[in-house]
């Protein structure tokens, strides 16, 4: 199974969506000249496509195990790869340069992560998490923490966990039940159970830095009384701390990544620094998976994109059947219905790689200085972005499935692995259901719709300048659309208080409205700056014809998943019986 | 992970569906008072439950194997398991009573069908091969070889299989190239590779009667110039055919069922006999298949009744987050957007499971006279019922996953085995592309919509009858979606000649419109059916809640689906170049 990165697309975006002018606006890309910016993408294709990409299979079927002394070890050649990544430099690519990392801007980031995830997503699993923890420690202004392992941390010697989810806390953590108590010293002992902890335990790193909720005693019940703890696998060189890895899920996808149960502290409890202040755990960790959605997005983005890449090279090549016109023999990609399937997919993932984009590069501007509405607009997409993403590459994984027949529910072609691996994506970081509510709650109702409103105002702009002929039919249900679904939230803010179960049971068909239509803002916007003096040969003369296609296909659900939000209420009190 | 049979749903449809009197009204429910119905039906619910529900895990653990004599071994506990299922007569349950079977109607069996697949799907895929055997041979008049072979079919001592598939023959079965030359006895020397063969070998009957497409010397090239021969395993106690599994496919889901490479003939060729006349092959197959598509459609019905039944179960017990608007812990089943997934899932399954027996019932009616309108409908609706239900299951599986959040992904739950297991469904017997175009083509174009116009109209009559007052915001929605869908038949007809792209490239499109309003159809019966004096606590009270919630989230796909219906041509121009 080939894959490459889409380096033709990215090409595009610099030239003609966020080019250099753009970029030279902020302070991220200041050192960074076009010829840097890419050699930095060529040298990560390559070793995605080199290194990574030929791990991925063998870490599906070989998986991870516990050895005799319970730690766990990595499929074969992974630890080699690592080792390689980490040389490279790719582990301080995000990093601050005061700790020795790169500081690369997260639009290039977010292209690179694309490669790593499309290559290997089980493998690339981990880095996003040593990324976060960073942002994290900074966050709670941890700056001891930071000195002792954020130099490591970047140059991987130094892994990091993300350790929330517990038996009885899964998107409620609030029920996180893991206890700290002040050591005398400054420091916690800390004990309790997490389970799903991805990269949990490992043989890829030296060192694990856990970032653990916990409560320290008397602390308020639910959400608010979370501390965040930072508990290190090794104390000094050799000496362990009480942190163990009790169990490695058995997974429909992702083997090649660890899932682990961790105990810790299973005697007197594990030694744990707190991170920032008491009981302010929480929003210290919302940093942390608010950066992991758009890295979420992106994974399902790479995922597809390499299925996309399978089936349309299956496509060309199979012959089946007759061609409905000449009626002469033909291959898969001759039958329009076979056609529609390649469309669906490219149109969409092409449209939220853009998508983000789009949001990382936003991120960058917000960073340099404070913008607003920029930062509105980030906060109100990211949530849209990471789930109809998610949601998305799971429906075109199946169709990835459907191009191949008979061979795509046959483990030996790949595409299966990839269906099994992104099922994951709608439920990690926040299910589909927590972001259309965080969507809902906090994006819409608060500000009662202000950012929305800016929104739709840039849409509706964006879509004004675009005039390619190739678009005219198109165009204008795109606008008609985008109407649709301003009057549909506009409706849901005045109803929402006297129909609270329409607002929640609704919420994710208004998210759905919403990707869609930000998918197809994100087309327009290429087709308004493809460059006209480009020859027919080259890969961007395809942008019509693909947002024509994403109209076709996807468009129409705007209208549908509107009428599901109206609706949302209907049906309710089924009492759902079972016994039969 | 429990499993019960919807005994409940089967109650009430043949209480107030397919009544007494209209089962009367078919001879092959002649000699089956409600009684012996009701004690055929729990006795196949007992079974189902306790012998063949238990071994779908190990099923999917084991998988198959094959020993060091080249035999495929099923998972442990299966030849047991099939030997009860013998014993208990259920093999010979629709077979001819003839041949020693029960020919039980098509109906009761139906129904039977949905509980071994939602037992063990994998289990469950031989029967219908059995079955469908004796079909082809019965329609190809083959009476010697039912002689010889369909007692033992009968009795479970032989199996069948369907051998169609080639390396380069999947769903253009004209480039079938397996050979079968006269062996100067009447019999022919049969040799050829053929692939993705379910239960090819197995060691749960003594004997395989494989169906094979072959194509003898000078026949017509393509599917025109196939004919069917039967291929025993052995030729006498003891004498084996040269018929040799040569590999056993790893597949996504299905591990128990063996999906084999056989080699016909490596030699001199297999022994094979000739069922019907030369070149004749095609449409006696097409008979088994027909067949079969009913039963691949109760697959999908009865695994994702599975799967619901799972999902409610930890919906009512898992107890994560607050109430939207009380603000108390709740389970998940009371977070609307956790109830409306069960709604959709629960709503779907009904219907679609309705929807079966439907189409069972007419197939009754047809096999006792002739009954060219009710024909008409099964043909036009039998590629619908079998490409949307395993679409809409597949789906819902996804659904199920999303229930359980992070423990979904785990395979430990059993849902992931599931959603695997479905992903077949859309492939197999004709995969989704293939349905729809069977559909648009052969239903739809060669008679002009006459026989759909009939349909419509009998939905409309239906319609008209449904009074419940629970369901008036909903009725008119169905009927402006029903008008919706005729009018795009219309004109995908009238426009067919001049636009062939968009009928090909947009026949799913339609095939799902088409789905969506014969579930709403189905749905709709069974409210106007409920008796007004069952009490509250009667399951059937659910009925007016879950066809308003089938109409919230299902109802609005007819029209996005005749909107890409509308546009299938749009795009599909593009190059999708891949080189980056």
């Amino acid at each position: 199974m080939v894959y490459h990165p889409p380096l033709a697309d990215i090409r595009f975006v610099l030239k003609h969506l966020i080019g250099p002018q753009q970029r030279a606006s902020v302070p991220a890309f200041a050192d960074l000249d076009e010829d840097t910016v890419d050699a930095i993408l060529q040298e990560a294709a390559r070793f995605a496509v080199e290194v990574l990409a030929p791990l991925q299979r063998v870490g599906d079927q070989q998986g991870c195990r516990l050895d005799e002394q319970g730690r766990v070890r990595t499929p074969e050649g992974w630890t080699e790869a690592f080792a390689q990544f980490r040389a490279a430099g790719w582990t301080a690519a995000r990093a601050p340069q005061e700790l020795g990392g790169q500081a690369l801007p997260q639009l290039l980031a977010t292209m690179i992560t694309e490669f790593w995830q499309g290559a290997n997503m089980a493998f690339s699993l981990l880095q996003p998490l040593t990324d976060g923890a960073l942002e994290a420690l900074a966050e709670g202004g941890a700056t001891d923490l930071l000195d002792k392992y954020g130099p490591g941390l970047t140059q991987g010697e130094w892994a990091a966990t993300m350790a929330l989810t517990e038996p009885a806390a899964g998107s409620d953590l609030g029920r996180v039940a893991t206890k700290a108590v002040p050591a005398g010293d400054g420091r916690y002992r800390l004990s309790g159970n997490k389970i799903y902890i991805t990269y949990g335990d490992h043989d890829l790193a030296a060192g694990i830095l856990h970032l653990v909720l916990a409560r320290v005693p008397d602390a308020p019940a639910g959400s608010r009384g979370l501390s965040l703890f930072a508990v290190p696998s090794h104390l000094d060189v050799g000496q362990r701390n009480a942190v163990t890895c009790t169990g490695l899920e058995h997974k429909l996808g992702l083997h090649g990544s660890p899932t682990c149960s961790l105990q810790f502290g299973a005697e007197e409890g594990a030694l744990a620094y707190l991170v920032g202040t008491l009981h302010q755990g929480l929003p210290i960790m919302f940093v942390m998976m608010n950066a992991a959605r758009l890295s979420v997005g992106m994974q399902a983005v790479g995922v597809i994109e390499r299925g996309y890449q399978t089936a349309l090279g299956w496509a060309r090549e199979r012959r089946q059947g007759h061609h409905p016109v000449t009626g002469e023999s033909a291959v898969l990609i001759e039958h329009p219905d076979v056609k529609r399937l390649l469309l669906r997919i490219r149109s969409q993932t092409l449209a939220l790689r853009l998508l983000g984009y789009w949001l990382a590069f936003q991120q960058d501007r917000v960073a340099s200085a404070a913008d607003v509405p920029a930062q509105g607009l980030v906060d109100l997409l990211t949530p849209v972005f990471k789930a109809y993403a998610s949601e998305a590459a799971n429906r075109l994984a199946g169709d990835v499935i459907q191009i191949f027949g008979g061979l795509g529910f046959v483990e030996e072609t790949g595409v299966a692995q990839l269906y099994r691996d992104l099922r994951i994506s709608t439920i990690y970081e926040g299910t589909t259901g927590i972001q259309a509510q965080d969507l809902v709650l906090r994006k819409l109702l608060r500000d009662q719709g202000t950012v929305f409103q800016i929104w739709v105002d840039q849409v509706a702009a964006d879509l004004e300048l675009c005039r390619h002929p190739q678009v005219t039919v198109a165009m204008p249900l795109i606008s008609s659309a985008l109407q649709q679904l301003d009057r549909g939230v506009r409706t849901l803010l005045q109803t929402s208080a006297e129909n609270p179960i329409r607002l929640h049971g609704g919420s994710v068909a208004l998210l759905e409205a919403m990707g869609v239509l930000a998918s197809a803002w994100q087309l327009v916007r290429a087709v308004t700056a493809m460059d006209s003096t480009a020859p027919a040969t080259d890969p961007q003369a395809d942008l019509p014809d693909l947002l024509n296609a994403y109209c076709a296909q996807f468009l129409p659900d705007v209208g549908a998943h509107l009428q599901r939000l109206q609706r949302a209420d209907w049906g309710q009190a089924a009492r759902l019986a079972v016994e039969q």
